[in-house]
């Protein structure tokens, strides 16, 4: 997942803006009898139980494809890969809808302390992050406990100077700590150049101790010169920190060979099982196909496509449904959302019953929220006691939807929240350790089961979940 | 720690053949008596349970010193701050005996699939691997699942190939899985080039499942000439096993710029606790200052260092002591035992009372055993009572030692050992990821207080620890 910082901390911190038409929750209290649940959800979620397709999905593509960045090769290779999979898992309508993404591409990088005590570090460069010069810069660092302490820095205070911005992520079930502590990210390369830095070097946005640096896309505002801006891993970090205090002036080498090409190819790939009521809307759901070229793309977000994509299969055994579910494998997501906004722009027209991704990894489904039209209320108990079933709650949070989702969502289409648990999740978000291995196959079927679970009320419901046109 | 194959292979697989003539302890069956726990040894526990110096030392050495490769200018780095640190915590006759060391030094690695798919993998050179040929090797791979499948390989059946040896290694508490599945790096890479393998990668010897690959020196056998060798993490290891087994050929790309580069200095750093009893003899006891260049050596050894310093600084409150405590911080450890062996060579004739170290991280001691002449015996009971007090078994196993006390105990020096829990260590060991993250303080704090009490309990006993001649 990532997010541009305004909007991330809109959604995060304050609830997402597109969502305040949605009616809230009723609280239940005392005993209220549960709506039924369809016997033939029930047997779907025992089939989801035991299915493994998301996890052979999810281990092909990062075995035989690996690392796919944005506007890389890699992720063409992806792409086709993903055409050969979906027509094989029986979907309709198999194709690639292509577009350009403006690529960042990632070269040598390395840091180092060089005084007062030689330590090598271990870095990786931000997404949109300038080069260095080629021999690399060495200077006195200048020290900040959090972003909001850059953010005190005055104009003109940092030139010379390569800023370290280094608080500290807690885990969060629910992953609200990345919008908060993500701002070093997000936000911080762009406040230090704006004070003169010559470059920035953040602790990772990461719940971690270990060497891996967690990159990620930065954000410079307009009008900002972007400088050289990297994460150090967390173990770094604190390693830097220690040194810091120690009192003496600490001096950084810094190389990053980093640099945009230009716009590049990418595409989103888009699967159907068709619908009898096209009028009753589309149901889209999906994760993305691009990754971060450190790891290989495993919970982030490999496992988003397999979850809903083997959802979406599980429904094909049961005869057609009311309506369309359409899955797509969105290209870019990690840097800049280009996937999402090519798809709003080629189906904003179609109507669409709802718009949901699965992007926070592939540990299990906690909590449901819902963004309905009132014509759709009634199926908030139908999907509450269902879901309850296999451990999910019915939060009282709006949906978030997701970068993906996101430019439908804010069109007023509706939307679901499937949260997955976040605790785990920003160990390894966006580092090398993004692979197979985090990936726990008895919680990425009970993920199978919940979207599968929402997907079969969902697309037969005869509730309208268009908006009624004002 | 490291060890050369055969002697590990004989010392974790059969026990020891130093420890053969030691007394095998008596199993206790029913309620015996126990030994009374002198107050002073409770009381210094206690001390022990709230003492930060280990953790001082092993923070100052990892962030101060960091990565200090054998024969390294780091490695000198990291004497001078070691005779800095033992003075200013009170040692006497604080000095440096240096010797030189063959040393082997790391370049530019890495390795990648590039048939059938391409796979970027991440890769370490084992400590004495040739290097490749500049611009790489590309040939195809020949797996085998497992060292003993590579044994039963027909000479010259890998001419042209790049060998693949994936055995996978299970924890352990007593570390015992690294001498079985170690093989394949201590001895897989001479077994190679035996059968005329260009190279080979192994999975990494380590029980994580990670990126990080694990080094460590590997031997090639006389009349074998060094083949290019590598460990892939086990994450990337799993990744291969995964393609070859999908059953198209697969072709790596290797490139190993490592390379032996002569003698260098290294040196032993001793200090001392002066007693009144010389002919009682030196207990010894030490761990090893150098460590690989992928951490900062803190769990290998920067924590066997500071333990050992730690507890015996806490002896230096009561009083002198019959015996003469020294602390060595041992040189080269990693790559072929010169600091122990330079340390016998200097010092053999010496009366020694005792010889021990701390080498398998800082996770609790859980056991103990013993290497004692008769004359001793009563020590066993009192070693027993107080040491159970902090959680430590008398286990029935004879003494292993390690590499750096190897060669007096090879002498007829008695030993004991503390056997400290394995089950992480091998997580992290010989990785980038060996780094003060890896140490829970409290589990730090009981091995200074189990360490302090086996001191205080052989300092001033008044049994000969020193066996009659015969």
């Amino acid at each position: 997942m990532t997010r541009s910082a305004l909007a991330l901390a809109a959604c995060l911190l304050a609830g997402s803006a597109l969502a305040q038409t949605a009616p809230l929750p009723v609280p239940r209290r005392g005993a209220v009898a549960p709506a039924p649940v369809d016997p033939a959800v029930i047997a779907l979620q025992d089939r989801a139980a035991h299915d493994d397709t998301a996890y052979a999905i999810v281990t092909g593509l990062t075995t035989q494809v690996g690392p796919r960045p944005d506007g890389s090769a890699a992720e063409g290779r992806a792409r086709d890969w993903a055409v050969e999979q979906l027509k094989a898992l029986g979907f309709a309508n198999v194709h690639i809808e292509p577009y350009d993404v403006p690529t960042w591409q990632r070269g040598n990088e390395s840091a180092a302390v060089v005084a007062p005590n030689p330590l090598p570090l271990h870095v990786a460069g931000l997404g949109n992050s300038a080069p260095t010069p080629p021999e690399g810069l060495t200077l006195p660092v200048a020290w900040f406990a959090s972003f909001n302490d850059l953010l005190l820095a005055p104009p003109g205070s940092l030139t010379g100077r390569i800023a370290f911005v280094s608080n500290a992520m807690a885990p969060t079930q629910d992953g609200s700590s990345y919008g908060s502590e993500g701002r070093a990210r997000f936000m911080g390369p762009s406040e230090a150049a704006r004070r003169g830095a010559a470059a920035i070097v953040i602790r990772s946005i990461g719940t971690d101790h270990s060497r891996a640096p967690h990159t990620g896309v930065t954000d410079f505002a307009p009008g900002v010169t972007p400088i050289p801006a990297a994460a150090l891993s967390v173990s770094d970090a604190e390693n830097l920190e220690r040194l810091v205090k120690l009192g003496k002036p600490v001096t950084l080498h810094l190389v990053l060979d980093d640099h945009q090409i230009g716009p590049r190819p990418s595409g989103n790939v888009v699967a159907e099982i068709p619908g009898t009521h096209p009028a009753a809307g589309v149901i889209l759901i999906g994760g993305h196909l691009d990754c971060w070229d450190l790891g290989t793309g495993a919970i982030d977000d490999g496992a988003g496509i397999a979850i809903t994509t083997a959802a979406a299969r599980l429904l094909m055994g049961g005869g057609p449904h009311r309506r369309t579910i359409r899955v797509v494998w969105f290209g870019d997501e990690e840097t800049g959302g280009f996937g999402g906004q090519a798809y709003a722009k080629a189906h904003a027209r179609e109507p669409h019953a709802l718009a949901a991704e699965s992007d926070l990894g592939a540990d299990r489904v906690w909590r449901f929220g819902t963004q309905f039209p009132e014509s759709a209320a009634p199926l908030i108990p139908r999907l509450t006691a269902a879901l309850e079933r296999i451990g999910v709650v019915h939060g009282s949070k709006l949906v978030d939807g997701g970068t993906d989702v996101e430019p439908m969502l804010a069109l007023g289409v509706s939307g679901i929240d499937l949260n997955q648990s976040a605790l785990r999740y920003f160990d390894w978000h966006h580092t090398s350790e993004d692979t197979l291995d985090r990936i726990d196959p008895d919680q990425l079927r009970q993920n199978v089961a919940a979207w599968a679970t929402a997907l079969a009320i969902l697309a037969d419901a005869p509730e309208a979940l268009i908006p009624a046109k004002p």
